[in-house]
């Protein structure tokens, strides 16, 4: 049987989603912990995305597979006791066995969260980037963002030095603001290495006037990581959605 | 001089907003510790609310006196640069020399929020309590809400066994629902110690089945602590608002 789950974590404590040998401070660790002992069998569980160390999911989704019948609802009981305060499963429910939680997701949606209030957040500091520069210019911001939009070869936005296609669509990248904070909504088909903060901290030179928004079209065109911007802070980035292909 | 504060927290690791003699872990002593040390001398703040341990504020009020003319901007960047991340001082400005945030006080609004979902609140879980119980009965709640509106005597209501008056005036008891968090918002005159957990905890009690909305008027009637319910947890209640009857 193939189940899926529905995962939210705040990664403040976190070296990120993915397992490592040398820690068991992972998202994926802490949860194939809990799992493999309900199920009294190692299970691995495949994650859509790899997100950093510090970065959130308000909706990660992962899947597993098992030979027991599984009753959804005991299981979901069972891993939000033994799980940390900073992990929940939302859901787990049986899907089709051809569902893979990372080839399957077909566009995933990441919520970046600038605090740029003169006093600093105390109830949501763990997920806000606290901004303490000039008054950010959103509409240079903006200006910037839609020529990242559409289809682009992002390498200059990653910090890996992959051999891999670094092509990838930017569907739409929005904001919305409050006196407090501005939220950025990068949606896209996928996503490189550290790309959503490269592109925020490139995105919040404009904003600072540190660079204009045209400065943005030679870093597509090179290529060149180092004419983009700061990679902005891991706590202000949040996986907010990932739409699926299959289920 | 007289100047107001503006005041938000997060309770979750102090000892409540009263400064205490045996430990530095009050909201107050971390306060006026910073502002004395702007000063240069020692100086004392007046709240308007003693929130107990562990309950927070979205907005709480203070007012301190000195014989100081202050630059009000930058002492409110030097207080949210040397206090705790959890302290946060939104406002600071000059009032009249008769304004006093405690007697001054109108009416103050207490949210409380208790998260039912299923599954456990991550973002949010310090200021939320987690509700396990059967499904809460909220049209119940209102009904024993109702009753509680209006000036009575709330000794019923009260841990204190205090020999001043203990009648108080609820202006409103409000409820808000998502499928998530049910947010319940107290508004009234003046609060006496633990009201306003006592009541909620009543009102769950209401809500889950274990008494009737009737219950409640002899909670009243008797002023007799035992018949009410439990004492709701600190982590779900939070300062909202106060109205000032004079700035």
């Amino acid at each position: 049987m193939n189940y899926k789950m529905e995962i939210t974590y705040e990664g403040t404590k976190y070296r990120g989603w993915q397992r490592l040998k040398n820690s068991d401070m992972t998202i994926q660790g802490k949860i194939e912990a809990v799992l493999s002992r309900f199920l009294g069998v190692e299970t691995e569980i495949n994650g859509a995305s790899r997100t950093d160390s510090g970065v959130h999911a308000l909706c990660q989704l992962a899947n597993f597979k098992t030979e027991m019948a599984v009753d959804v609802s005991e299981l979901k009981a069972y891993m939000n006791q033994y799980l940390p305060e900073d992990i929940c499963i939302r859901n787990i429910g049986a899907v089709s066995e051809s569902y893979h939680a990372r080839f399957g997701s077909k566009e995933k949606v990441y919520l970046y969260r600038i605090w740029k209030a003169e006093y600093p957040s105390v109830f949501e500091r763990r997920t806000v980037t606290q901004y303490r520069g000039v008054s950010l210019d959103v509409e240079a911001m903006k200006s910037a963002a839609h020529i990242l939009e559409g289809e682009h070869d992002f390498k200059g936005f990653c910090t890996d030095k992959t051999k891999k296609s670094t092509v990838r669509k930017i569907n739409a990248i929005t904001f919305s603001e409050t006196d407090e904070e501005l939220k950025i909504f990068v949606e896209g088909n996928g996503f490189l290495y550290n790309m959503v903060r490269i592109i925020v901290g490139t995105l919040m030179e404009v904003g600072s006037g540190q660079r204009t928004a045209e400065s943005v079209k030679r870093i597509i065109e090179t290529g060149d990581r180092n004419i983009a911007g700061e990679t902005a802070p891991p706590q202000g980035l949040i996986l907010y959605k990932i739409e699926n292909s299959s289920v």
